[in-house]
């Protein structure tokens, strides 16, 4: 490498470093290409509800549409008040089901009290659905069927797969995967049992052969059980939690918590930490996921990427 | 107790075997005055479809049909060739599923291979699917929600769930709870991970608080992994596989499995074996079931009682 252009990139992460960051602008950039090649067939279109005004909420989905528009996907934006009612959103969300531009459809969480939740999730068409929240996916993801047929599942290649999984924990096998850790046999522990996170990615880990645990709030001594893996996903919420010496020596670890904790001398005030104290647990990981940086960054590239993916199947690409 | 009662009992099990006979005739007890009690609001009906003549299907339903009627359920049967098609047996499923009198349907399995086999279990009305095979059951088990609604689950009395659980895996649990064993922050090691009741049971006792471990071909030093078990569930079909050396010392034992193996001094030529070495393994078990009459008979009876509480569900009872 010459001189000038070590001074133009920026420097690369460690060794042991595994960056969501760069993995997802890879990922981005393959789904852009995705794009334009089957653009004379079929342009993706992802449509997103957000009801409400919640700081956060918002910023997401105008991180996505951002971010569709720079991979070539169409987004289109459906924003109600607080006070929208249950019927109101079932009906646009059966309008969306039918409309054969729309390939994904997505409700930004959390809704309303008023609304039920899971009653709206439920309504999406499980085609379209790319949060991978519907039951129907929820249910392939556990029995590794397509119900209906018994397509043999390739979990090697999560883009293959025929129905919608969940974002977040897709990115963190994609992250493993695509930083060449082996999952095959491995024992992998995972901290939370969420539905959104722990519970998926524990199916797809068990899927891809590896050995699952899953510790949650009532496991006695989680630190020696979390001792025993391989690869620890922590996806619990609790700031720091996991310190150097729950890992064994050499593991991987990826980090989903994103927990802001007090920091008086910044600008804001706060910062976002892991559930793995990851100062303490760098030097001890063969690798480590960053917070912020590691599988944020991942949860959008996921979402783009289902899109896509169920705009081909939708267009027979 | 009198000499000459101690005379007609048959001796009680030794302390440490889990009997399912024992334990499946007090819950078949239990459903039958249940039924007693509802019977002026709503009889039980469970429809059983059979396809084909496989000895061993044909003995099942027989033994169902003879249970559901000891117990005050009524059954109907619809027995259809091997050459019945995939149409037929959807058109009788919708009729069923109108059916008032019909709570449960169960489609003995295996169909023949004509037949998609998941296309016919996804068509039975979550609400009568006594088996609890239906996606939608399915993803009930792993999200621990109802879909449109709320409700919080009280996983300490399945028979309060308000969705159907596989019978096999709601029965091991069942042999856990009447036999006083703790599940909570225990240990779990689930040896096998299908559909029917590895991973089922799996879920199960993670709703129960128990740390869960699921075991399979690709584990890597299976034998160690289950020594860390306080409770083991073996499901992996494979005869005599979890030796005494293989155990924690005082583990509980559940055994799934029902393995045919040649014995030549029989009358039969074979007798029926568990996944789990009983002979070897009874003295290191502060608990274990036998098998045969383990598991086996808990099945039918947790059969028989998803049909009542559908039927209790069914006339808001």
């Amino acid at each position: 490498m010459s001189a000038a252009a070590s001074a133009e990139s920026p420097p690369p992460p460690p060794a042991n470093i595994i960056s969501g960051k760069v993995i997802s602008a890879v990922i981005r950039a393959e789904i852009k290409t995705d794009c334009e090649s089957i653009a004379s067939k079929v342009v993706p279109g992802l449509a997103v509800i957000l009801v409400g005004a919640r700081p956060d909420s918002m910023a997401y989905v105008r991180m996505k549409k951002k971010a569709c528009a720079e991979c070539g996907i169409d987004s289109f934006g459906y924003d109600y008040p607080e006070t929208v009612t249950q019927q109101e959103l079932m009906d646009k969300i059966a309008e969306l089901n039918a409309d054969p531009k729309v390939h994904g459809i997505l409700v930004q969480l959390p809704l309303p009290d008023n609304i039920i939740e899971n009653e709206v999730t439920s309504a999406v068409d499980p085609a379209k659905d790319v949060d991978g929240l519907h039951p129907v996916n929820c249910a392939k993801l556990v029995t590794a069927q397509t119900h209906g047929g018994s397509v043999k599942m390739n979990w090697k290649d999560l883009s293959s797969i025929p129905f919608h999984i969940a974002c977040t924990p897709q990115g963190c096998i994609e992250l493993l995967d695509r930083s060449g850790v082996d999952i095959e046999g491995k024992r992998a522990v995972i901290i939370g049992r969420s539905n959104l996170v722990g519970m998926p990615v524990s199916l797809l880990l068990n899927h891809r052969n590896a050995t699952i645990t899953i510790v949650h709030s009532r496991t006695k001594d989680a630190q020696s059980v979390v001792k025993e893996a391989d690869i620890v996903v922590a996806a619990v919420g609790r700031a720091l939690m996991v310190k150097a010496d729950w890992l064994k020596e050499g593991a991987v670890v990826i980090d989903v918590g994103i927990n802001s904790v007090d920091a008086p001398d910044t600008k804001k005030g706060y910062r976002l930490v892991g559930d793995v104290d990851f100062k303490e647990c760098e030097g001890k990981c063969s690798k480590i996921t960053p917070v912020p940086g590691g599988v944020g960054p991942m949860t959008i590239a996921m979402l783009l990427r289902n899109t896509v993916n169920s705009a081909k199947r939708a267009a027979g690409v």
